[in-house]
Formats: C-alpha cells, sequence, structure tokens
C-alpha cells in the first residue's frame, strides 16, 4: 500500500493532534516535524516514532521523500510556508484561516495554484459525521430547495486575553468554521452580511476591539437566508447545531452528548452534557479530514474543502467584521472588488 | 360563585373559539354575540347556549349586564369596538393586533385608561406551558443574564391570497406574536430592529407588497440579541421553539408533537409531527389566557399581557417593516418619536 | 343534536371525575348522582348543575328518562349495580375492575348479555393518544407479526394501607390495567402467566398479603411474549411506557412529560418530569372513553372496551396471583376451566 | 513507557479486531499471531506489522518476550489454551464464553489461580461508556437501592445455521453478555432464573434446539428483580438499552444512533438507526477493555471482569438452559452444587 510522506511545520496543539491522527491513520509516513522551538516534544511518543524532529523547515521543504506538508504553525506564518512549500512542490494541508488578510491569501493560492499541487484547508467540521449527514440530506433534495440555514456555534469558554488578541478577532478566528459550514451547506455564495454585535461576557474582548456574541444574518445569492449565532462562552458546554429548513422540509443536527444516559430522581431529569472540548467534539473529524487529503494525492480525487473555500470564508469573515464596525449591510461584491485590487 | 358576563364582537373563527372556551371555563356567562352577519351560528350549540345572538353591537355595547367583551372582529374595526367598549365602561379582551395604525392604537389605549377598564391583548402563546416554564425558568434566575434569545416560529401552509391583503403583512399578522414572545422573555426593551427578508414561497406574497421569510436581528436596550427567523410555509408542520441563552445556561422549548410515539422499521425511525394547526398547538393557551382574564376582574388580580403590551409588539412590527423596505436598521426611539406626534 | 341521559352511582373522586367530563362533553345530560353518603357534593358546582343528588340508588335505576348508569362505587358493590342496571334496561358504564371474583364477573356479564344493554368498562388507557396510535400501528401492520410486548407501569406514590386493604390486591387493582392493555396490543390471547414479585417498598404491603414490585412475563396463544414490570412507588413520577416489538419494527410509546423544556447549565442538562397523577396523566382518555360510550348509544356503534375484555383481564390477574403464591406457572385453561364452574 | 507484549491466538474476526486495537493502543507490543489456518493474513497490513504469523501456538506460549495471550479461538479451544498460557505464566485476555461446559470452566480458571496469572474475560459490553455511566451512577447511590434491573438485547440478524450449531445456544452465546450486564449492574448475586423462550422468527432455530426470542426473569440475592429481553433479529438495527430502577429514581441508557440528525418532511419526521454492528456499536469498548487490561499487568491494577465473572455469567446460563427445557425456576444454589461436583 502506498502512502504519503509528511511533515509537519508547526508543533502546538494543533500540530500534535494531527501528528497523532497521522500515525494512527495507516495512509501516511510521517518522517518530519518542525517548529522554532521544538524542545517540548522531547522525551514523548513522537520523538520515538517521528525520524526528524528540527527547528529548520527548510529540512522539510528540501526533503525529496516528503510529498506533503500540514501547515500548522501560527496564523501570521502560513501564507509564507504555503507559497514556500507550493514552490517546492509540497502537497498542502493548512489550518484555518489561511491569513488575516485576504489579499496575501489570494496571492498565496496564486502561487498554489501555479505550483499544480493540492491544498486543503483544515475546516474539520465539514468531516463530522452528523453535519455530512445534513449536508448529504440537503444534497438528495430531501428537503427542497433551502429557504433558512441556521448555525447554533457558541465555544464553551472565553480564550485567553494573549489568545485573542493574535486571533484577528471572533469573525476571522472562530465564526469563520461557520461561514465555511454555512456556504458548504448552501451550495450558493453569500451575497450580502449584516451583523449585530455585543461585548457581554468579558471586558477583555471589548478593550481589544473585539465582540463576545454576535448574530450573523447573510443573504444567499439565490434568495435564500442564512442566520448564525455565537457566543465566546457557554457555559453548558460547546454548542454546535445546525438546521436547513426548505421548502420540502427540514434537517438538523443536535449536539453530541457524552452518553445518551437518562437519570430521573425525585428532583430531576438529567440527560448528559454536549461534549464540551472542540477536539473532543469534533475527534471523528480530524480523522477524516486528512484522510481525504491523503486519498486526493494518492487516488487523486477530488478535495471537498480547498483553497478556494478558505478563501471566501475568509471573505466572508471580513464583510462580518466591516458591517460590525460600520453598522450597515456589506456585500460581498464590494470586498470582492477590494480584494482584487 | 361569581361569574363575568361577556358579549363577543366578532363570530369568525377566533370568536367562536373563544366562544367554546368562555362556555367551558365556569368563570364567565356568556350573554351575546354579535357579528354583521350571524346567520352562520344558527342552529349550532352556540344558538342552544347563548341566548343573544345579534348584528347589532350596540346589544352588547348598551347591555348594562355585560361586564366585558371580547373583540374578535376584523383588525380595521378594533379601535372604534375599543374605544366603545371602554367608553360603555366595559372591561376588553382584544384580539392583536390592536390595530395596523401605531397611533390610533395609542389613541384607543388612552381612552382605556381614561375609562378605567381592564385590557388584555390576546398573545395567547404567553400562556402557553411551554413558553411559560422558559419564561419562568429565566425570571428565576436559572440561566442566569439572557445574551440571545431566539424564536423559530413557522407557519404551517401560506395564507390565501384575500387574507395576506387584509393581514397587514407578515411582520404584523404573524412576526408580531414573535415580537411579543421576545419583549416577555426578554424582560427589557427592543431598541432596535435589523430584517432580511426574502420571497421564496409564492408570487402572491410579493404582488401583495408582502414576505414569505426573515430573518430579524433584535438588540435590546441592555445590550442583548435576539433573532426570530420566520417562514410563511413550513411543510412538516407548525414550528413554534424558543431558547434563551444567558451567562449561566440556556432553556429551551421543543416542539409539541401529536403523540411521544416513535416507529422503528428496517427502512426508518419515525417520531410523530409536530401539531399543525395553531388551534390545536395553542388550545390549552386559549384557555389559560381567558382564565386569567376572568380572574383579572373577579379578583382584582394584574393583567400578564396588557394594552401597552399590545402597542410595544406593533412598534416593533412598524421597525421590522421599515428596516425591510430601507434595508438599514430601525432604532425603536425613531418609531417613538414619529407615534408621539 | 341527542344526548344521552345518564346517572352516576358513587361519588368518590372518580365518580366525580366522570361527572365533570359529562357535564362538559355535550354528549350527555347529567340528571342524578348516587351516593350511600352525598353530602359532600353540596355546595359545589355539581349541585348547581346536576338535578338530582340523592342517597337512593332507586331514584336512578327507576328514573325512565335516564338511558344509562356510571358505576363509579366501591368495586365490591359493582355485581349488584350491575344486574340491577341491567335489569333496568339502563346501558353501563363500569369503573375497574368488575368485580374480585371472577365467578361474580361472569354472571354479572351474563345479566347484561340477557338484557341486552352496552355494557363498557373503564380501561381509560385504550383511550390515551400515545397508546392508541401504538395499538394503530401494530394493527396497521407496521412492525409485522408482535413478537414481544412490554409494559412498564409504575405508580409514583405507594397507596394508604386502608387502600391496600380494599384494592384486592396489586394485580387486581394496578396491573389489571397492564393486562388489558397487553391484550389490547396483542390482538390475541394469554396463554400463560408466571410472575416473580417482591416486597422492597414498604412493610405495609408484606403484611397485607400483597407484593410492591413484580415482573410479570406473558405467554401468548400464538407463542408471542409479554412482560410487565410494575412498581408501586416511582419517585420520579407516574412511569407509563409501552413497546410493541415485532418481525418488521418496534413501535413504543414514551412517558408524557408537563413541558418540552430542556435547561442546560454548568452543572446539569435537565428535562421536565413525566406527570405525577393519574388523572392528569389521562385526562384526555378519560374525556374519550365517555364520548365512545355515548357514540355507542347514540349511533349503536361498537365499543372497543367490553364486559368480556372486563373479564378477560381479570382472569390473567387471577392467574397472576396463582402464579405468585404458587411459585409457578399459570395456563390461563386452568383458571377458565374453574370459572367455567 | 514500558509495554506489553502479547500473542494472538486465533486470527478470525474478533481475533483481528484486537490485533489492530492492540497496534493502535501504545500499550502493547504486538509480536505474534497464530491460528492453525493462518494464510488469510498474508498481505494484509498484519504481516507488515507483526513479527510473527504462525500456526503453532507453541510460537507463543515458548515465547520468553511474550507477557500475555489474547485467546481468540473458537469456543471449544479456549480451555486447553487457558491452561497452556497460565502455565507458561502468561496474562490471559479470553473471549466469553470461557467454555460450553461449566465443570471445565472452574477447572481452568483453577490452574489461573494456582498460576497467578492475570485473567480478564472478554464482555466488553462493561467498557461502553454508556453502560459504565450507569453502572457509576447505580454504585453513587442516586438511583437508591435498585428494585428492578432491565436489560433489552436484540441482535439485528439471525445468524447463520452454522454458528448457531457450534453457538452454545442463545443463552450461552448471547444472553451471556446480558447476564454479565446485570450481575455487573446490581452489585448482588443471581439466585434465581425463569425463562419464557419461544422460536419466532426461522425455523433453524428449532431444528437446532435452539430459542430466537426469550424473556428471562432473574430474583436476585437481595431480593431484587431483573428482566432481559432478547431476539435473534431486530430488523431495524442492534437493540442494546438498559434501565435499573431504584427507590430513588432511575437510570437508563438508550441506543447509540449513527447521527443526531432529524430529517422532517411533510410524510414523516426520522431520526437515525441504531447503529447495526456489534463491532461498530462497541467500538471504543473494545479499546477500553484491552487498555484496562494492559494497566492490570503495567501498573498492577485490578481488573473489572475476572474469572469470576465469566464463570458467573456461563453459570446463569446454564440455568437459564435447564429453566427453558424444564419450564420452572431454577435457583443458582441447585447448579452450584452440580458445578462444584
Amino acid at each position: 500500500m502506498k502512502k504519503v510522506t509528511v511533515g509537519i511545520i508547526g508543533a502546538g496543539r494543533i500540530g500534535q493532534l494531527h501528528a497523532d491522527n497521522i500515525l494512527r491513520s495507516g495512509l501516511f509516513h510521517l518522517k518530519s516535524i518542525s517548529d522554532i522551538s521544538i524542545d517540548h516534544l522531547k522525551g514523548t511518543h513522537l520523538e520515538q516514532q517521528v525520524p526528524v524532529l528540527t527547528t529548520q523547515t527548510d529540512d522539510i521543504l528540501k526533503d525529496p521523500e516528503i510529498n506533503a506538508v500540514f501547515i500548522c504553525s501560527s496564523t501570521d506564518t502560513h501564507v509564507d510556508f504555503i507559497k514556500a512549500c507550493a514552490k517546492a512542490g509540497k502537497h498542502i494541508f493548512c489550518e484555518k484561516p489561511i491569513s488575516f488578510h485576504i489579499e496575501e491569501t489570494k496571492e498565496a493560492l496564486q502561487v498554489v495554484q501555479e505550483a499544480g499541487v493540492k491544498f486543503q484547508v483544515g475546516f474539520n467540521r465539514r468531516f463530522d459525521k452528523h453535519f455530512r449527514k445534513v449536508f448529504e440530506t440537503v444534497r438528495a433534495g430531501k428537503i427542497g430547495k433551502p429557504h433558512i440555514l441556521k448555525i447554533t456555534s457558541r465555544d464553551p469558554q472565553a480564550p485567553d486575553e494573549s489568545y485573542i488578541q493574535r486571533s484577528g478577532g471572533m469573525f476571522m478566528d472562530m465564526t469563520i468554521h461557520d461561514f465555511d459550514m454555512i456556504r458548504y451547506l448552501s451550495g450558493t455564495e453569500v451575497a450580502e452580511v449584516s451583523v449585530s454585535a455585543a461585548n457581554l461576557i468579558d471586558p477583555k474582548f471589548k478593550r481589544n476591539n473585539d465582540v463576545d456574541t454576535a448574530i450573523i444574518t447573510l443573504t444567499f445569492e439565490d434568495g435564500s437566508l442564512g442566520v448564525i449565532d455565537n457566543s465566546r462562552q457557554a457555559v453548558y458546554g460547546y454548542d454546535q447545531r445546525i438546521e436547513v429548513f426548505g421548502d420540502e422540509g427540514v434537517v438538523s443536527a443536535e449536539n453530541e452528548r457524552y452518553t445518551n444516559v437518562q437519570i430521573s430522581t425525585k428532583d430531576s431529569i438529567t440527560v448528559d452534557h454536549p461534549k464540551y472540548f472542540f477536539l473532543d467534539r469534533y475527534k471523528e473529524a480530524y480523522v477524516a479530514e486528512i484522510a481525504e487529503f491523503a486519498k486526493a494525492i494518492l487516488e487523486e480525487k477530488p478535495l471537498s474543502c480547498s483553497g478556494e473555500d478558505g478563501y471566501k470564508a475568509e471573505l466572508i469573515a471580513l464583510a462580518a467584521q466591516l458591517s460590525w464596525k460600520e453598522k450597515r449591510s456589506v456585500s460581498l461584491s464590494e470586498l470582492n472588488a477590494v480584494a482584487v485590487k
């Protein structure tokens, strides 16, 4: 069985997650991991199982055995690594968002296209079995033509202030997943974005010019409507629900709970909490997304989550930021014009 | 046991519904029903049980035995009947909306206030046991301070074109219930309204300058956010769900299904549909709302749904109409100023 | 519209419940209520609405206007009243069980048959909308041929010792409903009964030679199996669930909760309790059963719950008592032989 | 990190499942797999990853590097392999049932005890997260003292006739899992077993002197009751539910569905099927059970599923067989006496 030989750039939480999934997948040979600081991997199972741990990205880029690279470093470094990987002829799996600057994202994807390498962006939720079934139900026409697409997406716990500062803002960091999901489900493009947002959770958001709570309304090119509600802190757990309402029905996905156990007493009837941590909630989706990446390379299959998808989600995030700041609806065509410049 | 002697103005569907509930309640003596055409009640149980069926409203207004009047006629007649009833010293239960013209509503309520009679508006959903429990959960502080209030409100079937023409438009006819519910749940006032609406179901809405699908975002005076999604046609049944998300939790009410039966076969696992017809879905709520009205009169208890509530829901509906037409956020203060003139 | 003129014998809790439903139904004229002690109805709405309140049963039996009688007195008086009513040509609605002595039940039903009057036994659960839908699903063949029929039936609170003493024992008092339901669902007759029972809740059951917890296994004549689990005390509420498993699927009815509200906090996700009180749980069923009785009389329609159904449920209860006492399986044919004597 | 070096005896479906889990666990070094016929593993990933594939069990038993053995061969070979492994000083993980002959099971466990090796039996369901939570809820006293323990356990599809012939019968092959689970949940021992069973699915069961449908009632030593309902064919999927009812509440685990997606149309409201295949339903449990086995060896932790548990489940299965054949309740003490001989 042929395998894809890969390197990982960036050995933080998400880099390590991908490393573990890569090792267990049977589809990859994980040859190298690079990070500006790599010492924290010493003495771990990764040191035992990965031949090369390095602080030099070139050890990956210049390694002829390596077919593909996972870019898991901080967002501000993505664009440079994408260009370098593309030029080195490596297929690319890049974490979201591609960058904080839409023109740079555009440029990077241009380089990718010219190099003719595969490019997948890490929108893991597209690979969640519940959401995938919603997608398939919509595509199969079972609920007819979509009229209203709804996403509830709430993090269990607000991030640290240092994270907020380098996050690119809630829309670019968190809602970007929802922007991608709603495009994915809709099958048509967003035309207009309108945001109502607030600071209700913690002053740390406001003092960093960010929001913590928002309702984002989207109008699609076919006239259908979308709405996303976000919160940075849902104390009862990670709240991830979607619903697509159409002229022949509605399909929805509920939260995934820890167990299906119900406890009934005189005082209360309780069921289990939604899974709290995103790595737990989307555990299987992270496994599935890299399998698709491997198959795209090994079997020349198409990717369901491309660079263009990454670009478009960023564009919507940008429109949302603008809508929030200028308190008005923002048309995507307006931004496309900007981005093209 | 003392009872309230009542007359009903308007013998259409909702008038007959109230008549039946009044007859069964044990709290009222139903003396008279008036309608410009009353023949359709001939030969029914109402003819047997109601002493006076008349085409003359004065038979009700001038009857000294009658303490209270249910106004169930078409909306354009409400204001005149309200004023007449108030001047005649009758307590008033008025169907929603009070009127299509906010200044007229204001005037009518002024007359009511001067007459010192009780006034309840027919926002039946406040009396639904599911929504009432959500309300009580929020008021008891169990989910902390509300951050996001969500209502899904979708009719099972689009109305006839003739109904659309005299409905006052979707926001005034249908969403007005949701505007009242969201104010009720929030406990604070709406500051701003922003609408994205569409014509996706049937051209009959567009040709009557109305919409059939909408997402309405609301900002409350305390900074919290609300969102309502509406459709005039949910083929799977009457979809009525609410959710209040706060800093200490979330409370939600699901649809009421016909039964709790599940059928599992090789081909499918099916559960029952949500109740389809609003008179069925809110059957108990219609009973509960008139019981509160009776008790307010007999025991001098406060009403949970006043003329002011009717007025404020109309004001929000007006803002929604304006937001939709002018494609911008509309502040309630802007409209209040207009209404005061 | 023609109505059935009725009298009620027995003005206890269940007699009053039927009285209220009869008054509200529009199908009956409630002329008389008799009880050996009737003073507790003085000053109530029943005194206002029922022409005759009497201590003399003959005031009902000899009243030529009265077409039908509801027998709601204590079980030990049923048989005499049934015979008297039948001989007086009155249709009969009799509460369960018909009697504690199977031969007497048989005799009473013989008199009913000879008199040619209608006879319905108060197995209210057959009229519950959830269970009715299960029944209809089974009859429509949607789950194929039934293989396993399951009933969970647990009371919320153990009865008083005085009630236990005159109850006829758990099988005759409580499980009799389940025996009827399982026959109703199965559509075939019980052939054999096997009981495992215990005293786990309160010594008052044991000292009255009764049980409080039981698992009853039934074999039907067609070879299919049934199982009922009973408890006299489910602290979380009245637990009433059924399931029919067949060769093409399974159909089940869950408990009816107070509301469909869910509350999620950091500490717990709670849903509402099942309805606690049987009069609340089966409120609509009590209304439906008397409507069927009225229609059987007025429109000569067949009854879905006959004297024979009452007899057969008693026979199974008897078999269960014997199985428990003699610690063995008991065949119904064995008892039929006894009963026939 | 220390690992357990293991060999697997038996390379059928369950042997291969354990092999994969062992390879992925990080807790084991999988050195050898033996089977009388091993050719089917040639060319698979197992050939690449497992150093020794052999037809000779001795290659495992005599390998001093191997600490522990997984016995995954056919049931009739278990006892010999257990004794051989124990004498060779290998820790043992043995699939269920230990054997079809209770005296041989007893003997084998005696040898294990004398050898002082660890022994775990493959009751995978104890490691299911849903059932584990039920267990923990009961142990924590949250539902008080258990009164009724219920298990619904239905296979999706009847096995082939050849499987039926060597299965040991439904009670020993299938219900044995439920016997173990009910003991596990109860925390007390079964005193008496009473079976009602039937042939309703396919004549192939009857002609092999086996049943396909059963209700098994158990009385525990503390007087509490248990009931298991089994079917060899639930066309809607693998039906695995448990419920423990006690004097302070009830705890239950529902089926695990493929997804949490609901689809509502005019015609139906559907949810997803329960997982169909046992390897899919208990996927995580199979991973968890071998992790516990590894930790018991590496960290000298106690096992939650011992040889005694395997023995006792067999004893109950034996009692069930006897109860079915002799149509009577069977006391475990009666069988213990036999087994001791």
